[in-house]
């Protein structure tokens, strides 16, 4: 099942190309219905949090420069985005004229995409092992990390590189019934590939990053979890079109908007 | 004025012993008045994101092992707390039976406290210059930003170091009437003095802070954003009573808790 979000906040899910509104996320239907090419979609989420894996695939460790040998992480390595990253898919069915710009800010000349698979937390969780892990799941989505590659090495912690208005597409809909380990992860600009990963290569699997966030952080209904980035990190400049595709889950459209200029 | 949040998310602002329910925060009066000592207090906030300055006070910065001589920062340091760090203040009236205990959580020998003066936005804040950012506050409270020091020195981001559940104790209420850079916050643990510092002494004013951060994080009405700790920061053990006092705001009452077990 596909559950999506769209217009004012609605929820819905979608048959063929009719969106079923729906009384909540995976609710029961109002009657309402809409033409998938109609409505505008949102983030399919209203997290209170979303938490990041940083470095999960061994390729990508291993392209920014970190060479782990044997010694891999022990531990999934988190980082927080804030919700103001949150930012609409395109539609499918227009994805050009409908997706929401990314601009590219003023405090970077290095700006960079990381397509990944994410998570909808379902229902609340607080130290719930990984055995059990899943059953919280409410749904899998895609996403593009835009991180500001330079600002992130410079930077304290990684709040402007990571965290800006809009640097967190989103969407275009949640998937319910995925394998969360056995799919391919694949981004393209301007419709070249340039990434690829398949979830199998992950150093910790979804279920074990859940639960391993729910032993000091209780996850709640809607929260976000990315699962972090195959190898093939690049640059991105204004006017890019940004494709990121999860095998049975669909594609997220982003276009990155023109330079920032300095406000003051 | 004193503004507060109270029971099961209810407003108000403090007159004497009176709490004078209002219809939001710095709202309008519903005729319901409550004694003080009778309400649960709640932080003072529902922010949608927490930011954090990571140093901010010229000794803080050397006690953590950096000399940065002439070279102090350029512009803040930011990390972020998620909402569900959130513990309630304890009611001046009765602290420590009323305080919310914080958990010392079974991953780190080495929980740490951090007084702060704390701010809390009233209206939306994008590209807000400095001289204009603190007609956006609501109003300033207390926080003490725990850390689980051992593991912000070996985690990839201060997350589980930072933001693990009930990490940041705040309130116990909004002053709305406050010169932030004049102002004295101390933290005091089982009665001893341990931090003492003078807002002056920071390096980022608060209407810098805001400013910096509205560059590129849209900051919404209740977001909350700490100002750094001063010098004396130190280690907590299970039982211990801490309390941070803001001259001209009031004090922030903590219990830590219990050992946490290991869940598995």
């Amino acid at each position: 099942m596909k559950i999506l979000r769209f217009n004012e906040g609605r929820w819905g899910v979608l048959e063929g190309e009719l969106v079923l509104e729906t009384d909540g996320p995976g609710g029961n239907p109002t009657g309402r219905r809409y033409d998938l090419a109609s409505v505008t979609l949102l983030p399919p989420a209203t997290p209170t949090k979303i938490v990041c894996v940083g470095r999960n695939y061994r390729e990508h460790i291993r392209e920014m420069g970190h060479d782990f040998g044997e010694d891999l992480p022990k531990e999934p390595g988190l980082f927080l985005k804030g919700p103001n990253a949150l930012a609409r898919p395109g539609n499918p069915r227009d994805p050009w004229g409908t997706a929401e710009p990314v601009p590219y800010p003023f405090f970077t000349e290095e700006l960079h995409y990381e397509g990944e698979l994410a998570v909808v937390v379902g229902d609340r969780m607080r130290h719930v092992p990984p055995e059990k892990a899943l059953d919280h799941v409410l749904g899998y989505t895609v996403a593009v990390d835009i991180t500001a590659r330079d600002v992130q090495k410079k930077d304290l912690q990684w709040v402007r590189a990571k965290s800006a208005d809009k640097f967190l597409p989103l969407g275009p809909w949640l998937e319910t019934d995925l394998n969360p380990q056995d799919t391919w992860v694949r981004t393209y600009v301007n419709g070249t590939l340039r990434q690829e990963g398949h979830t199998s290569q992950m150093i910790f699997s979804v279920a074990e990053i859940l639960s391993y966030i729910s032993t000091f952080m209780t996850l709640e209904p809607l929260d976000v979890v990315l699962t972090g980035t195959p190898e093939g990190v690049g640059a991105l400049r204004p006017g890019d079109r940004l494709e990121v595709a999860v095998e049975g889950v669909g594609t997220l459209f982003t276009l990155i908007g023109p330079k920032e200029e300095r406000p003051w």
